[in-house]
């Protein structure tokens, strides 16, 4: 797996059947990989050409095969906006597992109502993560508020939950790419495979040195490939 | 002047000529003009033909005519997120003044840092409006918020400031047009006339049947025309 | 219930399962939850989950829960340009209702053929409303004309009737937007939650006051919150 | 000329030279040209080239060469939203002049106040012309309703003026072609001389068949060439 | 029916109850109807709700109710381009026989080999038309180079057939509006209603002339309403 | 010179120094540089820099430096709409020519007017070229046509010349992207340098074989690097 | 068929009935015909209705005849990208064998992983093409990439394939029109037939006098029709 | 200054002496501001009002200010695809520079000539940065590239440097947006900021626990705030 990323299968525009194929073909050089949005058909295939082969629903994506990766020590905290933002959100957190990362959850967040903010902002606090993801889409404010309220980077994750005119992600993202709050960056509507291995890799560089201070360890996926 | 609204001579596209022809036409029969988005050649014929004129400064507007209007016990709040934003928002103002309307104005309030917003919020809680505008570029987020935080209804006036992808005020409108709080109605991009009128009839509206319970008095442009 | 506005759910992104929850925690601590936009499988769904509960039908929009809001006085004015806008115009009269509202409805008023818009004219000076809702499709124009008709706010409901280029909405909302009349203020295409939320807080705001001149009686969601 | 229509030198995008020299070479096989977009160093440079030959304003059109067409007996109906749409209004009137089409233009009608439509509408019936143009930016509303009142061809000449979203002409033209109203057909953002183009052909259809009856006279441009 | 045009039912957006029912009442006061955009289910319920009115097929339309129009004596020529076209121009040819107008079509007639435009432009001269319609979806070049070959005004009846960048009728209609062809204007993407009463206004303006000359009949929908 | 392509600056977003230093070290490798889309500053500071060196105008662009490059045989055929098209047409000519490639030109064809494009077909046949390049704004349909006549490779060369909608070469672009005439490929909007460059690889690929058949000789720049 | 290329029938927009008619018409005059995106529905029909005609397979695309064309000489390689690019890439493969093109297909090269790219150009180099095709969705990089490391023209095919913001192929052909390598030409998204005619063309131009070198033989389908 | 991140001031949209008065302000409690887009006339007008403050060109941005930040560390490796590029880059480094990080620079790599990015490459893996951020316009190919050949995060920052469709940044970051490289995210079009800030925050959390490592010494700026 280049960089510690895991092997990823695009399944819209692939057959079922070549999704299969394409699973049980990388199982036999890796122990997991992830199906990125799967239709329930591809999902029905992959599940049946592998019968014995563990699948886990992760959002819109799907992990297949067993067992779980190192811990790396990295540690990611990742927020969604409202309901509809989690299978997004689900899937970039679990290409960071897959990556040997720590996160923690929160969602139902929004943005109209900021008290809700306060508990999360406590529990990031506390866990002290390396790097931040939020998911939202509709006007995509709360990547922007989030960054201006921790000293971490923060990934935005724009999705396409929304309405009317710039209802397909494209208000969300707009709004994360004039964010005026530095050390916000984000990537593409839905693309929960890119926000999850991009936090995945900060994380990752920070506990390089964090598990050389601590254990003197050997951290994965770190330095220059 | 219709619905209360004051004369709007819409300068861009039209030679200063015709501008101050216009100007000169309307003041035969009305007090005060606006001239909205002047440039300085505007600017400059408009006076050199009315010398006798007062012309008042209101950000991309001009205020043409002596005088005051009176007053209708109307109360406006107007918001603006950052100094490049003023232009706009004064535009509204002088609008919303124009209707007889009391202003209170407040800037540089920003989202990113949402401490900022607490002493506006104080005030505005005080001065108690009938209406709230607030004027954003970039990803035009700071309308929503305040829409979450008061009671009353919140024009939402997204500015052309900005940058890159979205930059000329797609990304700040689009934000505003997803918002998910409810009482948040949007003009156009850098459209300070039709702010600063709507959210006037709604103060104005109000102000009808307060004045009715105070004091019995006359309530300007309410009413079905 | 924030600034009177009743709980809604958006229903498109969501699993019937997730719908039906939610409306069930939901209706715990309210009377009444609006569901937005349901497909046939939501709607469904909720029926079954909820077999006690009175589902109303609110064109693009359920009305889950027994009973009716107090009214507050408030008067608005909803005009459909056509057949075709009415399950969105249905939805903001739905939530402006259960604002405490008062709302006359009439439709199929058209811009091609201005004498049918004769009538409804003198229905709506007759009903003295603090705000009306104009919804349209197509082009649009619908607002902008009554907007030149009445002293009170207008607010623009584009919907995604239409056809070619523009008629997903685009056409309308820009129309609205360029629109001269001002007074005219806007919300995202098919955003009926959001025209019924601002119209009544609009209304509301005058109720507040006429009902202190004439009964001094308490006025709803009023004031800053 | 093709089809009766003048000779144009469309003058964006050539040097001042190259438009001069393309009148000069055209004008020794035919009476006028028509030079649509002129920049002043194009119009000055025009006039230095062509000393003798007179040059007539005709909006954001000049037309150059002495001498009228003949008359046709074809009617032309040419109404403007506001002041600003004039300059592309009298282009289109030019190019139908020229095609010996007599003109009768009416500016300044607005949408937002129907009103001010009745008087030029009486003109209009009095006239009976054979086609109508009417040309508008903003939301571009006038045209649809103009086709609504009258039983001839309406060409919608939309402008590219306007602010904002869609304030490049793109909301009018979208307005227009969305419109509800058959009969209503439209040119590009500007296009005066496709507007007034087309609108001859019509009325001069019309014509070749109406002086039959009247005159048995010879109609110009009709038929298929 | 207002301009002769007749009775329209826009299809999509409408229930197929709404559209029958619609149907069924306008048919107490006129003798067809014609309902665009229909859906099979659409279709289904509107034959079985008027057992006894014939319906007939016209491409993506339905032509409901008996008999046929009077003769205007105007003359259309419909063109083609290629086989995904028909549909809407047999919409537009639909309704211009409703307006009394004598259609003839040719089709299949491409752009990229001109050859094949030979035939039809023989045809065409010999029926000497008063408008010419010509529909066309990809790069939508057809109407400029029949434009540019016939001495009547054309209407461009732009497709939504295509692939890839602009292959929803974005290319098709911005080609059209483009056009350096004076005398082509243009209707909406797959707008055969617009076209078609456009060609037949055109028509019967001229026919109302040529029949005074032949016949001293009366004419119908000419003049201003 | 990578593929016998010659050295290119690209002028815009560089200033008139860095273009100047630049042409200056790479006229050390080789004998010409060409400058596209230079302004007069670019131009001026040039020919300072470069007191010795000749330059050449090619349009848009800029031929820096002495003498000839060797003919290769092959043979490019260009052809350009209007006289507006003709810089950015040169422009790809002389990048052809630097490739060895023997260029006849022609323009101010058209395409309303078919019958102008006669002589130019009659000239492309005698000479026989291994491609064509056409370069065309507005509209775009001139490459479709032409490539439906030749039975070699088109390349479309869209331009910026055009107005209202689309006029910024989008409509000309979209236009040739979806022509139905197999055989034409397209560069982007004003690509001289683009469209000639494969041209010419087009035609030194035939005129290797075709030079190995007559004479032998070596033929430059062709076969894989 | 016109300059070598196979007769076309573009399936969408056609019933399966049309496209089955179409093609059984067509094999009258000629031995094979290409159905370009057909779907299930219509490739079921073409079969029961030829049920004699052998059908192959071809991507998104049917061969619908037997046999094989005469050899002519000309070589193309066609690189893809990822799988789901593969069904576009097969339907230019097909059309250019139709023209007698021999063709090496690879695929699965990225753009991500460089080295993946080293044994196709090896491949490439030894097999001589005359032209190669990429096909690519996403970020579409890889046709420059290749187009930098080969001498011959490179036709870049954008696929559809991608996500979020730019998915539908916009990126991918925005991305190729940009590229700075000269020699690379683009055809519109997912437009296998273009692209695959556009590389025939380009081949068997310099087959047609590779052979006269190698065999003095008749090519076919070159010169100028 | 918030998160470590310094003062900017974004000068379009600003007078010049509202740049200069701010920067005043803000010199009296913190070192050094960042002006970000100042025209000649902004930096003519800060230098005079300030003319004991050194004043740096820092690309696109100016470093107003004396003395330098305390190094954290962080190590950044920043690579511009071209001249053009560098402006935008700078800003970039800038701001990273102002937050203590280390920055090795390198441009005029390019995408079209692979062996042009070896030997950067070398002198990155010796460097081993915490981040790499990669500025590129036109098809912005390079930060994928170079995503796929690195282990730690990219920072993606497409600038406006392109021509024709898509060649406002609009092609380069829609490629870097569907990058199928994990590992890279990105910021606005020209948004140097928002790279710098995003970059240093990445690499002072590495450098905090690798400072923690060798010195136990004091690292800035990491934390949550
Ligand atoms: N602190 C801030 N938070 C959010 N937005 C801001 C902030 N400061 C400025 N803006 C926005 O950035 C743009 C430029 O602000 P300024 O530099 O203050 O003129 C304005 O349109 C504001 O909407
Ligand atoms: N009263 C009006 N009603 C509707 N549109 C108007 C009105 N006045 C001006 N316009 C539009 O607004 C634009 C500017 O008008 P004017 O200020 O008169 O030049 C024009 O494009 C008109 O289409
Ligand atoms: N390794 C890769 N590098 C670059 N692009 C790729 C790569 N793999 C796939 N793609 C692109 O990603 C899309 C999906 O690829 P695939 O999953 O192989 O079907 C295709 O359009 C390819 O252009
Ligand atoms: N060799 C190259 N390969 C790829 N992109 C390049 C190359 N040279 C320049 N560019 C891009 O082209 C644009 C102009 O480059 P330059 O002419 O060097 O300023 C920049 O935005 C670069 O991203
Ligand atoms: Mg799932
Ligand atoms: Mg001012
Ligand atoms: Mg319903
Ligand atoms: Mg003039
Ligand atoms: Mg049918
Ligand atoms: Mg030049
Ligand atoms: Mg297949
Ligand atoms: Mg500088």
């Amino acid at each position: 797996a280049r960089k510690g990323v895991p092997e990823i299968v695009y399944a819209p525009g692939k057959t079922p059947e070549q999704v299969a194929r394409i699973c049980a073909a990388m199982l036999e050089g890796t122990e997991r990989v992830i199906v990125s949005g799967p239709s329930g058909e591809h999902e029905r295939l992959v599940r049946q050409a592998l019968p014995d082969v563990p699948v886990r629903d992760a959002g819109r994506a799907l992990v297949v095969g067993a067992g779980e990766p190192a811990p790396t020590g990295g540690r990611l905290y990742a927020i969604g906006a409202g309901t509809s933002d989690l299978p997004v959100l689900e899937e970039a957190v679990a290409v960071a597992r897959e990556m040997g990362v720590a996160v923690k959850t929160t969602h139902d967040v929004g943005v109209a109502g900021l008290h809700r903010l306060r508990g999360p902002l406590e529990e990031l606090r506390a866990f002290d993560p390396d790097c931040v993801i939020v998911a939202a889409g509709m006007e995509g404010a709360l990547p922007t508020l989030v960054s201006g309220l921790v000293a971490v980077p923060v990934v935005g994750l724009p999705t396409s939950v929304g309405y009317g005119l710039g209802g397909d992600g494209t208000a969300a993202i707009l709004g994360m790419l004039q964010s005026c709050s530095p050390g916000l960056s984000v990537v593409n509507v839905d693309n929960g495979v890119g926000a999850g291995a991009t936090a995945a890799l900060i994380a990752n560089r920070a506990a390089l040195y964090r598990n050389d201070t601590e254990s003197n360890g050997q951290a994965p996926g770190a330095g220059v490939s």
